[in-house]
């Protein structure tokens, strides 16, 4: 139980986290800034919602966890900004998606003060903005806790707590190993579905208009938002040039055994696929 | 109406012909050739299974329209087999994912005595098996129909007026187009499913317990049926390979954009890709 959440420019996630963690009795009070005077207005009639403040450093003054929530390329700019208003002692995590320079920056902006333990938690919609947040949006996802080895030990295991307490099932890795594992399993994806999109929308658009389930499914994200994939794409870039050299290697494997008509090869391939495939968990 | 449907190697979409062709009234008489003695003792229970033939000669005999589904490999072996037995006038089409070989060789087959039309219903599902037949299956699903510049055009517009009666919307183009269409909007996809799937199982496994709707929607057909895939691979084989290497062309204009830091480009593509996704129809 915390004495005073404080969330800072809330959309899907940040409203989510204040909604769940009423829902679950968490914060005696949450307290929330946005940037814009008539959200703030808005957020003031919402049941989850106790106060808000017009401005960051006066969201934070007497909170005991602080949630920062605005697009990946804003987060540090945002620690900094708060850093010399946090109560001593307080714990400050985020939501981004990328989390090797943000929880560099957290940390030099905090230390000797507050505990910066980054956070990054999978769960997202098509339907952006706080107006869609769910109480429920953390349940079952895994929410990556990514504390770095000069992280409070203690800290980070609170961080972890809270988000166990939204229903999350929590995975701890260094920031660095986060950044590598969200390159291979969201970046990437992100990028293919992209590339799929603008490549057919070159080629013949009307195309679209015979898509089967296949080719819905295979692209349902490129529809996701520019700027924030922007964001991640350059705070992200080392990672997903790594990821996507080595993914155009296994693609030229399956062209060059297709070209060399290799249909052992081929079938190994698509069973390979198929079984890693079918080992993904259950969705609740 | 037709006199006698006879459908031949039933798996998921011949028996949803049956069924849908029985549930609008479009056959007296529905006949069923299965290769494996069990299968055509189960169909005989079926309210959409009038009779059961012991051998395609057999089955095709009396039949106005004949449905050939077995896989795409087997589709113009089938044809030959039947061709000396079908009725003069016959209609015959098939539900294979490739259409060029199989709508010569099919028209070469049947030439003089029969119309070969080839069909292509853009329907499927993880659930394969007459078994998981389903009478909707076709509804509101896009169904290319294939004749060739030699084909009969009354038979080509009978043909296609029978999927609509399924319920389908149907595109008629030519096999080579079809093949072309094909290649970009299903087995691309696939061939970028398999392959993000063989790439992250060989990367590390382990990280797909984190998988988030991205990656999930990405790779979903990654689990299709190899057997069936290795046949189109086959089959669509030129296509598939011009469509790959192109796609390979627009991934790396993707990959260089990002190693030089565009992001100008990065976000001019990822704007493409969702505009591209948004104008897919929605489903009905």
């Amino acid at each position: 139980m915390f004495r005073q959440i404080s969330i800072l420019a809330p959309g899907l996630l940040g409203g989510s986290v204040a909604q769940a963690a009423r829902a679950r009795g968490l914060a005696k009070q949450i307290v929330i800034w946005a940037r814009r005077p008539e959200v703030r207005l808005a957020l003031r009639g919402q049941p989850w919602c106790d106060a808000t403040a017009d401005s960051p450093a006066a969201a934070v003054r007497d909170a005991d966890l602080i949630v920062l929530a605005p697009p990946v390329d804003r987060i540090a700019p945002l620690t900094a900004e708060i850093a010399d208003h946090v109560a001593p002692g307080a714990l400050v995590t985020d939501v981004g998606s990328v989390k090797a320079e943000i929880s560099r920056l957290g940390h030099a902006a905090l230390s000797g003060r507050a505990h910066f333990v980054g956070s990054h938690p999978m769960a997202g919609s098509a339907h952006t903005g706080w107006e869609n947040a769910s109480p429920d949006l953390f349940a079952h996802r895994v929410c990556f806790v990514t504390p770095r080895p000069d992280t409070d030990p203690a800290a980070a295991e609170r961080v972890a707590r809270f988000w166990r307490e939204l229903g999350s099932e929590v995975v701890t890795v260094a920031p660095d190993a986060h950044d590598e594992i969200v390159a291979h399993i969201s970046h990437l994806p992100q990028v293919l579905a992209t590339t799929l999109c603008t490549f057919l929308a070159a080629r013949q658009p009307g195309w679209r208009n015979f898509a089967g389930g296949g080719l819905r499914d295979t692209t349902r994200i490129a529809a996701s938002d520019p700027a924030m994939w922007r964001a991640i794409l350059e705070q992200n870039r080392d990672e997903i040039l790594r990821a996507l050299r080595a993914f155009q290697d296994e693609l030229q494997g399956f062209s060059a055994a297709l070209a060399n008509r290799d249909y052992l090869e081929l079938t190994a391939r698509l069973e390979r696929g198929k079984t890693f495939r079918e080992q993904f968990r259950p969705l609740p």
